[in-house]
């Protein structure tokens, strides 16, 4: 525990990643199954007697099980990192969770009153199984021959382990992004288990700008030879270069440009002029893309992004789901919150209005809110205040 | 000669491209001097005979001096791609020119009136001296050691090869993106010898997202482990992983994100469903990007991108000229022409309307037509038809 004099009053405090084995197999939409899941976890607050103060917080393609307060184990990467580094070590220097703004005493996910839930997600690389875990069929890391998962297969890992948490009901299941394509699975595939879902910067489909950035972000691996076809664990080599690249990529998309602009402009790295150059940084924005690109690469593993990026570009809740929107979520019963950001061209409003007209043509309870916000799709981790007064209403706890 | 019953009355017909050597070293902003520089060019029109007819059209990053008419020598890699590749090859299947619709008898710069001279800019790889051309101190190759140069330099080049053609004054200078750059970098430079410059989705300083896609694309390229620090000519390999990922960013920021929707969609590469892979392309907008990869590595050379998006990167009016647009602009003695297109979002029409603001500042003359087309920043190239009356209008050939 951090000296309680330097931890604020809404914090968590600090917390241990937790790991639970789940006990069956798991089977996957791509016709396999995975045996000996593990599963990295966190929970802030307390689960009520009557268990039905549960909620699930899912995370997006980078993030992982440390949702809340300071990490336990210090020194542990950070998955807070862009705009959202500002505020990435607390007390200690341990890091701060990635939704460290939305989750404590009081906050929009209000530990006083609900017991929260963080897991790493099924195919990650921070203690839940993924491709750079050990295949118990072969004693060696899985590499190429870890399967590609789907929000689904992902969903399906969330529910098995919630079985063995005793935990049948969820209050809410909550999530940005990735995380809330994830909620919106459980609601269409668990309808009778989850009272409501938080969607924030998050689409049923991902527009076809957004396949083609994912495509060129795993291009960028997979082209990279020391990614050797996704057998680079135990040679020394890791598809460092390519991944660096992915994640500039992913980087701007997930920035407005006038957000980019009012940080960077155009100020130049050295003293005055341009020093007639191409290998070395020579705008602020070069060095900052290269420090994030740098960063990521030392905490996240290039086999699980593949495999998350895809899984984002394939989920398609009308495709997998009858022809429609409106026939996907024709069996949701849970209460649906949508939150979109003005400025995020990734997952644009658009996609979170398409969700709710869909749920409204068939009479589903669904409140969107549009923030005018300007930092584009990183929104749902930066504007961690603005969310909060809609998503404690959208609970009840206004 | 392409069979004559093949050609449209308004096509250039076909073309061959020329070359010339300057006879005096070329000095550079880096302060290096080049010597022996060839120039590649083509022609199309008459020269009149006070020689007062001249127009210098110059092209973006990825063209080349065949802006019109069918390449002389087939079959000669075309440099229209992305959209434009549907009227790739004309008669005989030789390749047309990148500008084919704007340059011809009745065409926006009209052959019947105009002597229209294109060349292959400097450190360019499609004849003009580039770094891929023997560096004529070592009889080998420049690779890394060819010069970082600016538009700047290249409008230098120009003004060099212009004076061998014995032509001292221009009717005009024109060109998108970069290649606007070059137009005002020339009605800067140059006031007393441009009569009008048509800057067409073209900006007087790249903005911050632009300077960061800009980096990724070099980044892809330079981590690529053939590119051996630039001097990959005669090992046998190339960088061509990464110039493949360097065109697909470029590509995407091109286009704007409804036209890769309408286009696309969502549409699937394989018959009814996913197939739950990484590594080939499951989405037809994946097969189109790969596409597009193959097709341009096949015919640009990589120290060349990585110096043509650094001079692009560079050019800064403002700061290269006294640090405000309107001190930059204020000899400017040329009548201005800007288009920018609405769906531009790399050089969106703000710039354009900073550069007729600055420009009105000082009272020089200046038309600015904002077109409303849906195809993004490669509007310039695909969008012939509606610039066509504006560019005609402004010549005085309405």
């Amino acid at each position: 525990m951090a000296s309680p004099s330097t931890l604020p009053a809404d914090s968590v405090g600090s917390v241990d990643t937790q790991f639970l084995d789940l006990p069956a197999s798991l089977p996957l939409d791509c016709g396999r199954e995975l045996r000996a899941v593990r599963v990295a976890y966190e929970t802030y607050g307390t689960l009520s007697p009557e268990r039905d103060n549960a909620i699930l917080v899912c995370h997006a393609l980078s993030g992982d099980a440390h949702a809340a307060g300071l990490s336990g184990t210090a020194p542990a990467a950070s998955t807070r990192d862009g705009f959202a580094a500002e505020r990435r070590d607390g007390a200690a220097g341990k890091a701060l969770g990635w939704w460290d703004g939305m989750i404590g005493p009081g906050k929009a996910f209000d530990t006083d009153h609900y017991f929260v839930i963080s897991t790493n997600l099924l195919g990650g690389c921070r203690g839940t199984t993924g491709p750079s875990s050990i295949n118990p069929d072969t004693g060696r890391a899985y590499g190429s021959d870890f399967p590609v998962v789907t929000v689904a297969d992902m969903v399906r890992c969330e529910r098995a382990f919630l079985d063995e948490l005793g935990i049948e009901r969820l209050a809410a299941v909550a999530g940005g992004s990735l995380g809330g394509m994830q909620a919106l699975q459980w609601a269409v595939m668990y309808p009778e288990q989850v009272d409501s879902i938080v969607v924030i910067a998050s689409t049923h489909a991902l527009h076809t700008q957004g396949v083609a950035w994912n495509a060129i972000a795993r291009e960028a691996i997979t082209r990279d030879p020391a990614w050797q076809g996704g057998d680079y664990y135990g040679t020394g080599r890791a598809p460092e270069s390519g991944m660096g690249v992915a994640r500039m990529v992913g980087h701007v998309t997930y920035l407005s440009a006038p957000a980019l602009g009012e940080r960077f402009g155009r100020r130049l790295q050295s003293a005055d002029d341009v020093r007639y150059t191409i290998g070395v940084p020579e705008f602020e924005i070069e060095s900052y893309l290269d420090h994030q690109a740098d960063s990521f690469v030392r905490r996240f593993d290039a086999n699980t992004y593949l495999r998350l990026s895809r899984a984002l570009t394939y989920f398609d809740l009308a495709r997998q789901h009858g022809g429609t929107l409106a026939e996907a979520l024709a069996g949701v019963e849970a209460r649906t919150l949508l939150i979109a950001f003005s400025s995020d061209w990734l997952y644009p409003p658009a996609a979170s209005i398409e969700i709710e007209q869909a749920l409204r043509e068939t009479g589903k309870p669904v409140d969107f809110h549009l923030i005018d916000a300007p930092y584009g799709h990183d929104c749902f981790l930066l504007e961690e205040a603005r969310q909060t007064p809609i998503v404690r209403q959208f609970l009840g706890r206004a």
